[in-house]
């Protein structure tokens, strides 16, 4: 380990030797998140990519618009060009629209095209330059264009062409440097905003003018190669990611061009891009053959002819001689545009027949229920919306995953991309390899990442498995057999079930509290609907199961809710009430009146535990720290877990926490033993441990036993130790996380706290929980009814997912989570639309 | 789905067109296996890759060795040029050759350096260019070389610079063009070879000549650009992927260079490699600002000085001017490679403190018997190898994977990129999305290639969960619940259990058969070590567990083991042997004397299993079709589970088939219930479901019953629904797998028959079983010393060990697993070191 800082310290040095190298400077695209992406799929929308500049992208934008107006009527042809350098002498959407302009007026005279080109915005630089005066300085809003009518003019089935340059620059440089030069940068997130309404709007108006039948097409050109930067000093193709648009890969036909078509494809499906063509301009040397074999001939790659390079070479005879690719090209394109949308139609419908839905009654979901999830960037779906109100209105609409799809999910849409590219190499370096007496390097990084971090202080090995239920089974099985060891129930002979020494052993939990769905973690949990005879007839609940103390804010007070058999021995009311969220946590409640309750309250349940021997049959304690997830978002007493940990340690009772759902930054902080400040035996952690992209799990033990004979196939799977590592480096490094506070033990308040005190005081609430990344919000019951609570909070939720954020209910409470990295700003956006909801509600209530 | 096919109509249409486009030629791997990889890591080797062609590889190799050698003795550089083309009038080895001896001669005149230059093979017409005489046809094996003395020529502590071209071609073009061209094609497994001589013998030779702590160094320099093909046809970075060597990436420094660079980059990530450090030439462009921010600081990016462009210019002057960075990037190169083999050492060695392996008695393990796993390639480990006898040898060797890293593993090493390609794509469009009620577009087609394949015929839906264990926990609770409805024990008061209809049920069950290690997984298994109070003591094993008739092939006879409690029944004994193993699956034995004889067997055992008022408890019978895997892959007369599940069926009883292990061409089928000709209720599948890269379960169903609430978080999880979309496809298309026969319905025989019957004819073997992808051997036990055998069987392992065979024994049992795509030459390989291993152990025996 020493060697690795050793170079680090090197290269710190030696990067100071040499000049022009420039310090890393951490990307940001938190400005996606405040970008709500949504596109029209009435007409294909594509972008089209390049292997390396100067590959003719913009005369296969102009071939694609002369082949798809030409010949036909009442259609129209959008070209984007979002990106202009060295304007205005260089204009792409210019040269689009003169050459298809010359191509119309030589070879298709009988058309009827109105032809324009528009700039809506440049630099002030370009502006002065286009215009003849002072435009000021950054970007201006020009809305400059010019048109005309080409052909025979006749207004009856007019065609139109449209070309848009929607940002451009004066110098001929690459756009980064540029936007910098000329004082006028431009941020992703506008930058999108304005995209998105390029695509939306000009698709609104053509349906509106000329009926649903219509058909038209947009291209998008990007600028330079697929991984040039952006204005902002983002690469593009990350840039445009969150629209996921479908894309045209201009190659490279020259020497060398194989490599290059190749290594550009691959950078665009590493972002999740679908390439549907490639096109490269032929220089003789049969680049296609290897590129097919390449694609496996899943691809077709077009061949265009070698393309003139004299300047005084007007092209027509070129587009005249490619008219055939470019019309293959654009059948293509309009085919798969096609076929996507039916594809998203036809898996919604056969979804609904062959899928068989975890927790999910199939017989209450109508198929128009069911969510098509095109993709996800960062914390956002892409889904599949059809409006049925209007023919023809598929799109792609945005939605926020505020269930962080089952509480996994941490990523941002930077770390996503880190991701890719982890796991990409994860599979190719490893695959999966075999784990017992054996090591590769993720598990190991990934096993010290755990020690340093959630284990810290207490944790000495590392078991890998798959899934939260597993880390379980595992804890219990470490935890029962340390109990008997430690109780001198365990001995050395190998065949030994010595029936003198056989207990029914039992463990501690808390009501309410849930571990996974295999029988020994069900074991673990009291009886609920969930462990009922039908769903396992095996289950008996190996528990002696407690009724927690709980805490919540209710009406803007933070209260303490003590179960009823404790209650009479509260002596003081005032130790109900805390005057803020953190008091609920200090340790000087150690000391008070009702620490004293709380232990004498676990020591008589723990002597009512004995075996007719005498002997205690309670095996191990096991609870989720601070917030029971499963069983409805309850924040239980720190203070009750923490004497709970100390008793069952008092008396050599192994302790179990499962941080399945509160590990990794979920409430806060990186594991939530660190908020209730004491340390289990045993943890297990899963969910956001990977950052939620592949499942994996690890059973943290203070100290093994011998042999543990369970194990799982794909035990330390390097992908899932790989995105593990890249993750919680990630989550705890403020270079990465601008959340963190508190040297980076603590995550920032997410959950605007004014906003979260105004939710507890609406009529309509119960309670309130906001800590970490969680916010969870409990509906009030009218009386018991607890089932028009439930149909309440579905109503809320459907509701919400037409404002753009995806919940899922438990039972009355809903809830939103964020990624440890989510910004804020996109949380009180999120959380003031709940507001607004349940404000409707309440009001719905008081009438 | 129409639509798709339309498309696909069209293109196949449409490429019939315009010329040049080329059909898809599968590229095949296969020659990978047959080179075993291995070089030393004495010294740093690295491979020297360029964002395009004509970046100055050539130039920062020669950098380097000027750099590496000049100022100091005694030291050794060595140039590798793999594949030249437009040979002799270009050769990078010479120009490196000739540089390095120029810039020595003016700037190093002390030093003492012996330089050669050497072609090792080349074209003929290559060589005729060179020799000036017709050298045939093909590759002529050169051997040709210069060599000189530079600078004081002093014998003491002479330093040595050799540069090779190891394969030359005539035309100045691609080299899959000009092989093709020239007659002269080289295969891959034969160019690896070549290189692996190259890397080892050149380092032998030096430690032997100049002693253990001489330095040296070794720079291969591939072909135009990472992706570009190489002489066969496959990329380059395909080609050079089982070495894995480090990686120098030379940038680009011009306009578009950014996005060159970065895809280029992407493109070696995606195959595992590791880039040490990124070189660029300066263009003024500062692209190295966008780098550095793009790789976030993490390796370094160094900017070279411009390159004359004059022809005359000898760039004596710029090789000095340069000489600061190429000093900075060699250190670099030598302290990263010491850091990697600390960093080996370091892990083994932490490993052992920090991991709780599965299944492993760690007290017994010693930390040089931890297996340092570098990375995988196919069905190969390259692992981590010291050699203690002599000092400084780490090494790097290559294990092929026979226990298919448990079972999981199948990709050979082109569907191993094609994943990893898959998994930076599903990563970066999903990461994790939400299950229930959703769906996306892997999910829903890993659903219908489940029920297209090994569902077909009787499943409708499909339940995903992350590993066999899950996925069994789900199949009983399924199984279960249909049998509580079908026998009327189900009513719909959802709060009901009902007291009288409570049943206590079991399994019906095989001895010896695996299910799972989550305790309901357990407890449909027989007691066993695994079960034990200690390991498990909520284990009860509800199950009726029966004796099972077993079949292999003992000394050159297939026969069928009878259990005790039938075997009087047994009336022919003719019935006990098998003219063949396919006689044994024979649906013609389902009206023999024995069917009758497992009919009223089986009866019997059920008709025990009553409930006190009569109902059968037995509520779903479960087996591994074919083959017990974990109980010792023990052959279980297919008859008899035919029988059972038809027994079984009759009394509505649930039949579960755990294909967990046998499903996806395991055994030769894609799913075992194919080999036994029946069909299940529910069954599930696991392990290579995915191809072995990531965990992924699915439980499929005849029917659904209800909700069934069982989740787990990454239910349905993108990247495993991703991989196993590809895998499935892959195994089952004769274009990728051409090991297929009988339409696809099967494999080839994979393990020589011969060899298998010569094997089970030596005396240390008592049985095997050779089916599928898998070839069981088991060791004669001599009385009842089943220790003993099973440390002969470690003794035999460790041995193979060493011939490059990575197996794990199953007691006294040992076996080799290949993967579906696994040319059968390999397995022959493999299998005929096993049998002389056997030879050894049974002259022992005799002796």
């Amino acid at each position: 380990m020493s060697r690795a800082s050793a170079i680090s310290a090197y290269l710190h040095r030696s990067r100071r030797g040499f000049s022009p190298i420039v310090y890393f400077r951490h990307r940001r695209h938190a400005s996606f998140f405040s970008t709500d992406v949504e596109y029209p799929l009435t007409h294909p929308i594509y972008t089209v990519w390049a292997a390396n500049t100067s590959l003719g992208k913009t005369l296969v934008s102009a071939g694609l618009s002369i082949s798809f107006l030409s010949g036909v009527s009442g259609r129209k042809f959008i070209y984007l060009k979002p990106v202009q350098t060295g304007f205005p002498q260089d204009s792409d959407s210019r040269f689009v629209y003169r050459k298809f302009s010359e191509f119309v007026s030589l070879h298709r005279p009988e058309s009827s095209v109105e032809a324009s080109d528009h700039v809506l915005r440049a630099s002030a630089l370009a502006s002065q330059e286009l215009l003849g005066k002072n435009c000021g300085g950054g970007i201006v809003n020009l809305g400059w264009h010019e048109k005309k009518l080409l052909g025979s003019g006749q207004k009856s089935g007019i065609s139109e062409l449209v070309c848009k340059t929607l940002y451009a620059w004066k110098e001929a440089l690459s756009p980064h440097v540029v936007a910098e030069k000329e004082g006028a940068r431009i941020e992703d997130a506008e930058f999108l905003e304005k995209l998105k309404s390029c695509l939306g709007a000009s698709s609104e108006t053509f349906v509106h003018e000329c009926g649903e039948n219509a058909e038209m097409m947009c291209v998008i050109e990007t600028a330079g190669g697929v991984a040039s930067p952006s204005p902002s000093g983002s690469l593009q193709c990350d840039l445009y990611r969150p629209f996921r648009l479908p894309a045209i890969l201009v190659g490279d036909g020259k020497l060398g061009g194989i490599s290059a078509t190749i290594s550009a494809y691959e950078t665009l499906k590493l972002r999740g891009y679908d390439v549907v063509a490639v096109v490269l301009e032929d220089h003789s040397l049969l680049n296609e053959a290897p590129l097919l074999s390449y694609l496996q001939g899943r691809i077709p790659v077009l061949v265009l002819p070698p393309i003139p390079q004299e300047i005084s070479n007007d092209l027509m005879e070129w587009f005249y001689q490619s008219q055939d690719v470019f019309d293959r090209l654009q059948k293509i394109m309009c085919l798969s545009s096609r076929a996507r949308i039916e594809q998203l139609h036809y898996m919604t419908k056969k979804a609904h027949e062959i899928f068989w839905w975890p927790f999910t009654q199939h017989k209450l979901i109508s198929k128009d229920h069911v969510m098509m999830i095109d993709s996800r960037c960062g914390e956002n779906f892409a889904v599949h919306s059809v409006n049925n109100s209007i023919k023809n209105t598929d799109s792609i609409i945005q939605r926020f995953d505020a269930c962080a799809s089952w509480w996994t999910q941490g990523p941002d849409a930077s770390l996503q991309i880190e991701l890719a590219r982890d796991m990409g190499y994860a599979t190719s370096r490893y695959g999966h390899v075999m784990f017992p007496e054996n090591v590769h390097e993720p598990a190991l990084k990934c096993a010290e990442l755990l020690l340093e971090g959630v284990g810290k202080g207490w944790a000495s090995r590392v078991y890998f498995s798959d899934n939260g239920s597993t880390a379980i089974e595992i804890a219990l099985k470490m935890a029962l057999r340390k109990f008997l060891f430690d109780h001198g129930f365990l001995f050395e002979s190998p065949n030994g079930n010595d029936v003198d020494k056989y207990i029914n052993l039992k463990v501690l939990a808390l009501r309410g509290s849930y571990h996974g769905d295999t029988l020994g973690a069900m074991e673990a949990q009291a009886p609920s609907p969930y462990t009922g005879f039908y769903q396992q007839p095996w289950y008996k609940g190996r528990g002696h199961f407690l009724d927690p103390p709980k805490v919540s804010l209710c009406q803007d007070v933070w209260k303490l809710f003590i179960p009823k058999k404790i209650q009479p021995n509260i002596a003081n009311e005032e130790d109900l009430i805390f005057s803020s969220r953190d008091e609920i946590f200090q340790k000087e409640r150690d000391v008070s009146g009702i620490a004293d309750v709380y232990s004498s309250y676990i020591s008589q349940e723990l002597l009512e535990n004995l075996d007719p021997r005498g002997y205690i049959s309670i095996g191990a304690l096991i609870i989720e720290p601070v917030i029971q997830g499963a069983g409805g978002m309850e924040m239980i007493d720190p203070l009750f877990q923490r004497i709970l940990t100390r008793e069952c340690h008092r008396r050599k009772i192994p302790v179990i926490f499962d941080e399945v759902f509160t590990g990794f930054w979920r409430l806060g902080a990186e594991s939530a033993a660190e908020l209730l400040s004491c340390q289990p035996d045993i943890a297990c952690f899963a969910k956001l441990m990977t950052g939620g992209v592949v499942p994996l799990a690890a059973t943290l033990a203070s100290k093994e036993l011998k042999a543990l004979l369970h194990g799982h196939s794909y035990t330390a799977h390097a992908l899932g130790c790989t995105a593990a590592v890249k993750s919680i480096k990630w989550f705890k490094d403020c270079k990465t996380n601008s959340n963190l506070t508190h040297g980076g033990r603590l995550l920032k308040e997410m959950w605007d706290e004014n906003l979260v005190r105004h939710i507890s005081l609406l009529p309509a609430v119960d309670r309130v929980v906001a800590l970490g990344t969680l916010c969870a919000i409990e509906l009030r019951v009218e009386g018991s009814n607890a089932g028009y609570a439930s149909l309440c909070a579905s109503n809320l939720l459907h509701k919400l997912r037409g404002d753009g954020i995806y919940m899922r209910p438990l039972g009355n409470v809903v809830y939103l989570m964020c990624g440890p990295c989510t910004s804020p700003d996109v949380c009180r956006t999120v959380l003031e639309k709940v507001f607004r909801r349940l404000e409707e509600v309440s009001q719905a209530k008081i009438v």
